[in-house]
């Protein structure tokens, strides 16, 4: 009901800062601060309700919290969505919690192999890497691409190639294992491979008490960031590490322009996580962008109509979060729970794992 | 205006099997046989007219004609849409004349990487591959990854491994080179590393004085087919090798489901030839559907809208070919001419390469 009170509101007076509330603080407008929003994600495969300690739930709303401050220490003095998204996202890829950057899934043959892309809604430059290994953050390519290349998407070592050469930082391999992944790459691989399993023991693998204590069985962790910044400006970008056990360099949804990562002035930024194929196969970012834009649906209802609906028809899987262009924030997902947080120029930030 | 009354005649009882014209072949409709449709593209890359000989111009047609042809058969006895779109592909990525399969362009560093994709209407099933550079007929590996994988998209090395292993036909990497476009790759290249120069010379390219004349600025050649088949089943693919001089493993629109291909049952099956970053960053192929689906449009409406609208707002590049879930064919393109033909159930077929 909310969002259609909000969706009237801002029709009817938004751009001149009226008094209605949005639906993403339930406070009050300021008049005189631009507005501006954001929301992240770090995947939704969160598991039942009880299946984190408490030591670990406070631990990813900590780092959820690190990155939402600092975006929104970012967007208070100007800074752009696109330069935003970018910064808040390196920190969830440097964090082992998540599985984009550190802490990736391991492939079945004992590699990492990490997608990411990023969008800036007021020009739809776009910019995407997949299949890379060597770069530490993959996030920051994915953001040289859009801005330094007439192309759009590189892939495995072209992307390394482009990357290095355009001064981003590379690492070497080890550095994104960790003995938590290792540990679930070993439980659910399907190959008895003794190379594979020789160059996984080769890895200087992260060891840390609180992640190796989280439940093996956890299945998403990309992490993911939308930005309305206080020129009325969006910017969506997603990184991941993709699926456990994935094979044949599979590509999921991150990289993917309208699937797993779209922004539009016009409309709205989003990012998605979950089982990757089901966002490509619906276009689902584009799809929650078109029932805005065709059908004049509100944000929130555009994406329950994509997550809660549409999802339903083909067994879908996953979440997303969304900023519209009036700053509303919306997120859904039909797994137990999503990571994600969010906060806007009134600086109050929220954490959330299930439901609010 | 032929497509509004089409719409309403349609609306009133398509599935009836009406005596409405379908806009595709001005034909009468007959009530006994099912309707079905197909369209082909073989690129939005067609000089100005006269830039190629009556020879030449003949060529193409022939091959398009004998592409559409084997579709027309097909369908007649009952195959399904995703067959014939395979089935035509092949056709054109064979044929030297494309930049598709045989006859591809040639990257910056002197190889041939190809991307294909095929989309299922009814399932919306799809499968992706792109940087294959050992399989004979991309498309055909593209259906292996819809059918026989729980993925979608495949990459590079990866996506030959699933090839391979799944029975489809590799070929050594001489057999993509054709004179032409190692004639084209010489002058255009920005490089003079003597070891591409050298790979390329090591290639046993194909030698045609047909295509050898062919002009050598033309820029797109990729190669796509949509279908509507007697059961009323949607399908879509597209084939190419993308750019030419083209760097670091980039992907074009071509293997991005939502940009160069979709379908679905719902609305339409879309094929995508030009500048892919320009289909990529518009999400081309589902804005039509879903113009068609949130809107209202009508098959002709949307394309046009997207080609002749859209494509102005970010100075976009190319054409695309479409047929609806009545069996409606629509084609649009903002370059000088794109190959392309159609027919249907009165086989009736007609190739074109500039304005009708």
């Amino acid at each position: 009901m909310k969002h259609y009170i909000t969706a009237i509101c801002l029709l009817a007076g938004s751009l001149l800062f009226t008094s209605c509330d949005k639906s993403s603080n339930g406070g009050k407008s300021d008049t005189s601060t631009p507005k501006f929003s954001i929301a992240i994600h770090g995947g939704a495969g969160a598991l039942a309700k009880g299946s984190y300690t408490a030591e670990q739930e406070a631990a990813f709303k900590a780092k959820l919290e690190e990155a939402t401050k600092l975006g929104y220490e970012m967007l208070s003095k100007g800074d752009s969505a696109a330069d935003v998204v970018v910064a808040v996202i390196k920190i969830l890829e440097d964090s082992p919690l998540f599985n984009a950057g550190k802490g990736s899934v391991i492939t079945y043959n004992g590699k990492i192999k990490m997608d990411a892309a990023i969008m800036n809604g007021r020009t739809l430059d776009c910019g995407t890497v997949n299949n890379v290994q060597r770069i530490k953050n993959p996030i920051t390519a994915a953001r040289m691409v859009m801005d330094s290349s007439k192309y759009i998407m590189f892939s495995s070592a072209g992307a390394e190639s482009f990357a290095a050469k355009n001064g981003i930082e590379m690492i070497d391999k080890s550095y994104f294992y960790t003995q938590h992944q290792i540990d679930r790459w070993r439980k659910t691989k399907d190959s008895t491979d003794a190379s594979y399993i020789h160059y996984v023991d080769s890895m200087a693998a992260l060891q840390s008490p609180i992640i190796s204590a989280l439940p093996e069985e956890g299945e998403f962790g990309t992490v993911g960031c939308v930005v309305m910044d206080k020129y009325g400006n969006l910017a969506a970008g997603t990184s991941t590490g993709g699926l456990i056990n994935k094979k044949y360099n599979r590509v999921g949804d991150s990289p993917i322009i309208g699937a797993g990562t779209y922004a539009n002035n016009k409309t709205c930024a989003i990012s998605c996580t979950g089982t990757g194929e089901d966002f490509i196969k619906t276009v689902a970012a584009k799809t929650v962008s078109d029932l805005i834009e065709f059908k004049g649906m509100t944000l929130d209802a555009a994406t329950y109509d994509m997550i809660h609906v549409r999802f339903k028809e083909i067994t879908g899987d996953g979440g997303m979060i969304a900023v519209d262009k009036y700053g509303n924030i919306s997120w859904q997902y039909n797994s137990d729970g999503m990571f994600r947080a969010r906060t806007d120029q009134n600086g109050k930030i929220e954490t959330y794992i299930y439901a609010e």
